[in-house]
């Protein structure tokens, strides 16, 4: 490591998953423009903690670091999309002027296991897990079972996207790429500054849209207006055989509300990645929920490659706009929280 | 039912899946074209069986009907893409002449099954359903676990397609068309008359190709060519953190091979949609192997809509070129088998 020196401009990374040829990205940008880089991994959140004593710029994340810097701190880069936590409390940065970005370079990963669990409710993919667990081998489902041999395709279909942030548009662009015939995107001023949807409509008339909607996506950030959007009166405004996939946030369907429409024999699927609270209590009735699809708040993990090179990207673009004085792309004002 | 006359040229249809609006595209079509149109489902095979009596035209499968119609049948379009049934025997046309012709609708159905595969192995989904169904909710796997976090995006993947048939050439479009960065096509003639593929390579250069393959995806017919093509000195020369999925036949792959290497820990995930026999007893050791997806021979059923209506609109536009006397465009060779 390099020694840190009085009058240095001094920049702590401490992050879980940089390679060989990411570090050398960063040191290559961070040199070039006069600063001296500090590595360290998760498990060596003291050592972070000391040198964010007298750095300038962190780049990272965890709560815990982001509080021990000093008022030296002048730009916080979050590694996460999610900054809430950095938006709350104003007093976790001892510099109350502290810059803070996030890094949006989820879209792909999320848009991937939106297209994963869409097709595994289309296509029935869980009742083939069930008769492979129970190594029955037949080719069309016993006739008992639900929506038997009715696959559907993404071919032609008909996609409602709730939300056209970043995740919203990577979805709608791989739907198209593969097939999907007509793309409605909801979002609060209704347009799109894009031309990834077919028909946009602001917020205050998804009640017009969603009876004529049979799969809806959702990944609606968590905001007042936001909370609970998807009641009980909405979802049972969806035809009984539509497919219904949260990635936004969990607070954005009343889940008990879901949970009786369902078990109502209302939805043909639905896929959940973000439920109310997380983890979900091992009690919960949504665990038992027939024709619903859980995958544990994974949807935007980092996917090897991909992901954490844009990641570090974005990262080194706002560096060089950090040093010579420019707007920072990915600012986040603190008081708005996004 | 339409009374059968003497001297009327009678079509036999006995399927399934036929909506009233399938009936009637049939229907407009044969009338157009002086033939009378006689629809039955598969309950009624002894009704269809009578009809085949003096019928020139059979739409629908199942060897039974083939071998029950008179030597006036002169067209069998089998609704399936395999045929294999249809050219092992001759004697099951009583009319040795009889064209058959088949119905390759099924690449876009399947195409959706191998994204939904693939997606299912790079994002470690068999992982997540582990915890959801023991009501574990992490949003980072145990790092016990394997791959713990190291998912993979498609975006930027590199792909090799051993087949570049309809199944090889829809998934190519597909994968292309959400990120894939470099598709590798193998095939008998080394060549592909289409741009979808960056390198084509004939199959006798497939050692070659596989040590610089991360995704294989195969889709080879039964031939004796194909049979066993993956042996274990060719799983070997795969990297051993490749993936390897089968849609086309079981017996392509040396399954026994296929379970030894992977219980060695090579190959990161596998998924067959084919396996060898068919059905797989219950006692086989294919079951139970670690990193190993499998579906049973599903990834061809049709799609309510799509697959559907295209397999209707096939035999319409077939049924024109009968009538006016032009090539069926889904000829089947009969001694050939394709």
């Amino acid at each position: 490591m390099t020694e840190r020196q009085c009058g240095t401009r001094n920049i702590c990374v401490c992050l879980e998953f940089l390679t060989a040829a990411h570090k050398a990205q960063i040191q290559q940008t961070a040199e070039r423009l006069g600063f001296v880089v500090h590595f360290f991994d998760l498990t060596q959140k003291e050592e972070a903690k000391s040198c964010l004593q007298n750095c300038e710029v962190f780049y990272g994340h965890t709560e815990e670091l982001v509080r021990s810097a000093s008022a030296e701190l002048k730009w916080f880069c979050c590694s996460f999309a999610g900054v809430e936590p950095y938006c709350k409390d104003p007093a976790i940065f001892a510099n109350p002027d502290c810059l803070l970005s996030n890094t949006n370079c989820y879209g792909v990963t999320i848009a991937e296991h939106v297209m994963m669990l869409l097709l595994m409710l289309l296509r029935n993919m869980p009742s083939y897990e069930w008769m492979i667990q129970n190594r029955i081998w037949f080719n069309h489902l016993p006739s008992h079972m639900a929506c038997s041999n009715e696959i559907t395709t993404f071919y032609g279909s008909e996609i409602t996207l709730l939300g056209t942030g970043d995740i919203g548009d990577h979805v709608a662009q791989r739907l198209r790429a593969i097939g999907a015939s007509h793309i409605i995107g909801i979002n609060r001023s209704g347009k799109a500054d894009n031309n990834l949807y077919d028909e946009v409509f602001p917020i205050s008339r998804l009640d017009e849209v969603l009876p004529k909607t049979k799969i809806l996506i959702m990944s609606l950030p968590s905001t007042p207006e936001t909370y609970n959007i998807m009641n009980r009166k909405r979802l049972k405004l969806l035809p009984p055989d539509a497919y219904l996939i949260n990635v936004g946030r969990g607070n954005a369907i009343v889940q008990q509300e879901l949970i009786e429409v369902m078990n109502d024999g209302h939805l043909t699927g639905v896929a959940l990645d973000v439920v109310t609270p997380e983890p979900l209590p091992k009690d919960d009735p949504l665990w038992s929920v027939d024709r619903l699809l859980l995958t544990p708040h994974v949807a935007g993990n980092m996917a090897k490659g991909y992901t954490c090179d844009l990641n570090v990207s974005m990262f080194c673009e706002d560096l060089k706009n950090y040093a010579t004085g420019c707007p920072l792309k990915q600012l986040v004002e603190r008081q708005k929280g996004y």
